[in-house]
């Protein structure tokens, strides 16, 4: 569809509505809540009734950025009197959870996911856009809505984080133009930037080290593997959601091609994360081989063997493909 | 003097000049090697003959910005012989290290920092400017310079760097403005970012683990000290500039207010670097009552203390300006 036809659409629903719940999606990111945010904050502007609907704890990162007013959490009993839903950086009715339930009747569906499933009556979806932040600051320009420093420091959260801090292949002509807009507004742009890229947790900072401590060096230092065991981490008050960044750290070596994190989850079964620097390894193929999957540069999978054979036998892929 | 009127000058030196010398800072960073090579390549693109004099060993994160052509090695009895002399982004005339001696006669000091002192015969300092690659572009726009992939490199790297990624507070409207120019030119940001911002040595990622391993928390954790003993860092061939970064660790846990490390340097003098995360802390009036110095967020000072006792007397510093 194209922009301006949807704009159109989307003004009418929003006239037509008395009230209306906003959807982040779960395992909410700078994203989905930034652009939630502006969303709900031209909503108030034009002094119509909304609320983004949450189902789960805060994230840490982002609490600078809670407000009571803006936020509820779904309560299945409570949350039935919205007569529009709009979904924003949600790629497919799953990600919205508990709250899928509720999100019937006139639907909206935002986002810049290629993989959108297209699940609303109405979607708009612009896979060109580094951000659903990026086609949410475009909305409200073109609905006319005046912005605040406020929605500023919104959307700025939202494209930056999205881009890595503009650092991801996605960062893009348009978000640079609309960063230079955003600062405009006298945004703290340092301050913001240490608080959603330079905060670690004691417990995170702990299990970084903890990895660096694990590392392994293969074939003259091209492959890189931090091998944790599960006592090895339990102690330190680690969540799944922490191991995320830990692959950053064998990535991150110089000359490194391929990395590597072998993990034994609490429930025993052999984790293996793959991240290659390097066309000339595609992490895919091996993934696939095990029954896994992801891309050339990244990939995963998890393994029926125990540590020692799970690592003998990637080296062993590995090897094949180096050159 | 205003930009133009500088412009105009600039441009009659270049004219009249046969050869020309540019001049990098020492211990040269993203910004002094991106300017000046954007304006090597702007001197080759006039067919002026130029080459940008350096003293020590490339910096390796830049590596990847070197060829032969644009770069000699300064050697005092080869390097008598241009007419017009530049240096960017270069604060003081000693900061041209022992290339001071060949940079008189016509010379042009083009910068952003505010402690310029104005060495040159003709000087343009434009302390608003995030970085000398921004003020270089806007020179090779003023110049009707024909931009090419190469320098929409050497400029990106040199405003992203100066910029800290654009997370520092010099950030500015222009500078993403700029960017949003420079990426037209189809300059791969993923990877440039990756090489500039991502990449660590073995070495260095070693010596932040060792960091990790070495944390204390002090004052419910407000406070958060690594100490390193000589002997903790001697085997991880760890060198001076790596140390650069590690206060970055324990300054980035969530919660922390003040930030120090504590260091046996190799001739045993015991160094302190300071870092404030909130103003009720002014880590500068701890240095200077050390003999030390620095400002609010980030002072430094050596101790004439053994390492335990400077970690008693800092907590104690500390805990006056804790509330």
């Amino acid at each position: 569809m194209e922009f301006n036809e949807f704009l159109n659409n989307f003004s009418t629903s929003v006239k037509k509505a008395h009230s209306i719940y906003i959807y982040p999606h779960v395992s909410a990111d700078g994203d989905t809540l930034g652009s939630t945010l502006a969303l709900k904050k031209y909503f108030d502007s034009i002094d119509k009734e909304s609320v983004i609907l949450i189902e789960e704890v805060f994230p840490s990162t982002y609490k600078f950025m809670y407000d009571e007013d803006s936020f509820e959490f779904y309560d299945q009993n409570e949350h039935d009197k919205a007569d529009l839903h709009i979904s924003v950086d949600t790629g497919d009715i799953n990600r919205l959870g508990k709250r899928k339930e509720a999100f019937k009747g006139e639907t909206i569906n935002i986002d810049h996911h290629k993989t959108n499933t297209n699940y609303a009556k109405e979607n708009y979806v612009d896979y060109h856009a580094s951000s659903s932040g990026e086609i949410i600051y475009e909305m409200l320009i073109g609905l006319g809505c005046t912005l605040t420093k406020e929605i500023a420091v919104y959307l700025y959260v939202a494209i930056s984080t999205d881009t890595g801090g503009f650092r991801y292949s996605n960062t893009n002509e348009n978000c640079f133009k609309i960063a230079s807009e955003l600062i405009k507004f006298n945004i703290n742009i340092s301050d913001l930037s240490k608080k959603v890229f330079e905060t670690n947790s004691i417990e995170k900072t702990l299990l970084m080290g903890k990895a660096i401590e694990k590392l392994r060096f293969f074939f003259d230092s091209r492959v890189a593997v931090v091998l944790f065991r599960k006592e090895e981490y339990l102690t330190l008050n680690a969540n799944e959601e922490m191991f995320d960044g830990i692959i950053q750290i064998p990535r991150n070596i110089e000359g490194v091609i391929v990395a590597a994190v072998i993990r034994q989850s609490l429930d025993d079964t052999v984790k293996v994360n793959l991240r290659s620097n390097d066309d000339q390894v595609d992490v895919s193929k091996i993934a696939f081989d095990n029954n896994g999957g992801g891309h050339k540069r990244a990939a995963g999978y998890t393994s029926n063997e125990n540590m020692d054979d799970t690592l003998e036998k990637l080296l062993h892929d590995i090897e094949k493909q180096l050159k």
